[in-house]
């Protein structure tokens, strides 16, 4: 039987809309990876019938309560006391926790105050978790065969104590079978033509064996999800799998697990040890900005010009006015004179470009708000391409900066 | 007495970590405005038992029960059916909703379907409410002292929905008083600080009036409401208000209600008919995108220069190398080299530059990873300021942007 879970988040401020919770969204995800079906999600706030009435109700309804928030030090955070209440057992000072807490403080070289040695007091029928990060632990309980567990609201707080504790032991309890992913990323290819293409294989999977498709703005993630008892044999079957389908969607196929496309970039750069410069026109910065999001990109990206305004396309990028005028500044034309033009200007091995109308002005019959043109230039081959991006402003800033990355990754890696 | 809401979010998309709530969190800052208080969240699958639960026990809860999803033409949605289940009572067909629906698909050039035709089917109790941005309408009931809404799950369509109708008719319902938010924008100082620098104001606010702080990334908007029965008076006593405390907080302000500093320093070029580049090295386009973020920036934007490498420094932005030498990349000589030269080089009014150590590598003992120079320059001042944003890559790219912007608002409006 997949075990069921509730997740009860708690605080005022996700009543009031000053919080918005990304806690039990994240943790929805991991217990899907597990295998574990979330039922229901509920937010409280700071208050304590309430608080009892939803331990309550979830203990009723699930295998699994997780709870986030109300485990700082002051007054208003009722979550440790209540769960005490909740299983009638009283406070009691955890001698580890409090070791935890003190080694913490001793580390920032700050002295432990009489609050935080309250937060080492905890429920006398609870399993302390360690928080690594953090003066709040978090706790374990088995009760009425239900697990209770109670974590702090901070968000990188509950994701350590989630990753380093909770989700191993909920494994080890409820995991009748080992469970492998293997997630696989997809650029350039909408859901639904992915879907398409693989459908086929996807149906042809073993019984043990699913699929799931995830889109985000611009990618698909595909996990391939295989349960049983032997890692290595599902390691192996889903290895087998990909192979079978892999020829069919390696154009789109960027990367695995948690790699990025504008990391990817990077690493293709650094393996050949050349450098990168970017010219953008509607992107306006974003482009460079993806790319910088990544640590050590300085090893590999020289710069950017950002060219706004037509004149500094021709002052700094060689841009022909001619061309501006014949064809506009939204043209094949340009986009390559922009790619050629911040190579050499930066004396890069590679530039990439983009040029499109964002919006919501000046769009035109001809050149709809969405038109954008991107080039990619090397010492070999400079090649331009058209897209329609035909949305708000933000998502073709977005769609445009990942057509570019993604144009690099396929022309890039075509030598 | 304060009418209480509870919201129902309703998909099994929200339970597996596909989709983030973000319905409930905007719901619940607005009621918060109309002064409603939400109770409770509760997020549900697609499963009949469930939902009629829900139903029911955020009915015995709360005065207004907010639904959203499930709405849509196919079969896994269960939202209309079960709230006409619910209430006992039959679907019957819309005469207005489904001419509504047919106005939105002659405007797309599109056939009416036996699908669309079907979403026009509302419970017999309910008040069709208008969506004037999608096919599935919204329904408002009164039963039993209970307000209960339905609207789709799709946040633009949700948003139109309670901004038009929702929201009017509970005021108008519930309002015993007018409402009147102002909102005042700062930016440069924390949340602590700026709640001691304007205690002794908030604590003489009269009982009718309240101030709440509102932080967000390197911003804090503070909210100042009052509640009576007479619009003009409210608008009046808020504005005399905010004249007590004005001088004390002045430095700080950039804007009011939905105002953004980057568009903010868009208007002060507007106005004076001037231009701005950029140059940027921690923040690596961000600062770029940030302010092309603004639709019409085109008009007062020139370009930016992301100066990664060093040699793009030097040879694109007047950075001397014996600067670089003497002081190092991330050091006042630099900054003010950057903002000087770019302004030169796309020749614009004014340049504004950000050098600094984002990490996580790159910091030393004496420029540990968040120092951050930034600078502003035009005809009559250049100017270069330190920061110190000791926090991840992530946290010093946008606060040291938000600097910059902050830089150019106080130095350009000193003129």
């Amino acid at each position: 039987m997949t075990p069921t879970a509730e997740i009860i988040s708690i605080g005022d401020e996700l009543l009031y809309g000053q919080t918005l919770d990304t806690n039990s969204h994240w943790i929805s995800g991991k217990l899907d990876e597990f295998n574990i079906k979330v039922y229901q999600k509920t937010t409280i706030g700071d208050n304590e019938e309430q608080i009892l009435k939803a331990f309550a109700e979830a203990a009723a309804r699930a295998d699994i309560v997780l709870i986030t928030g109300g485990l700082g030090p002051t007054k208003d955070d009722l979550t440790k006391p209540l769960l005490a209440k909740y299983f009638g057992v009283k406070l009691v000072r955890n001698e580890e926790a409090l070791r935890e807490i003190s080694a913490l403080f001793a580390k920032a070289s700050r002295e432990v105050t009489a609050v935080n040695v309250q937060q080492a007091e905890l429920p006398a029928n609870c399993e302390k978790i360690t928080n690594p990060v953090g003066t709040a632990p978090g706790m374990w309980f088995y009760e009425n065969n239900t697990v209770f567990v109670a974590m702090p609201g901070v968000p990188y707080e509950m994701k350590r104590i989630m990753t380093d504790s909770v989700l191993p032991k909920l494994q080890k309890m409820f995991g009748e079978n080992i469970i492998h992913h293997h997630i696989i990323k997809t650029i350039g290819i909408t859901e639904s033509s992915l879907s398409d293409l693989i459908e086929d294989w996807e149906l042809s999977l073993p019984k043990h064996m699913k699929l799931a498709y995830l889109p985000t703005m611009g990618q698909v993630k595909l996990r391939l999800t295989a349960m049983g008892t032997h890692l290595d044999t599902l390691m192996r079957e889903v290895d087998d799998q990909e192979k079978r389908i892999f020829p069919k969607i390696s154009k789109y196929v960027y990367g695995y697990g948690d790699e990025q496309i504008e990391g990817i970039i990077g690493q293709m750069l650094i393996k050949n040890n050349q450098t990168l410069g970017v010219a953008e026109s509607c992107t306006g910065g974003y482009l460079a900005h993806l790319i910088t999001s990544i640590p050590g990109s300085s090893k590999y990206f020289k710069g950017t010009i950002v060219a706004y305004a037509n004149e500094v396309k021709m002052n700094e990028l060689e841009v022909k006015a001619k061309d501006i005028e014949t064809y506009g500044a939204v043209s094949e034309q340009v986009a390559l004179s922009m790619a050629r033009g911040i190579r050499n200007k930066l004396k890069t091995d590679v530039g990439i470009a983009t040029t499109g109308i964002a919006g919501p002005d000046g769009g035109s019959e001809e050149k709809p708000v969405g038109t954008v043109w991107i080039a990619y230039s090397d010492q070999y081959i400079s090649i331009a391409k058209k897209f329609n991006f035909a949305r708000d402003r933000k998502f073709i800033i977005h769609w445009t900066a990942l057509a570019a990355l993604n144009l690099f990754r396929l022309k890039y890696s075509a030598k």
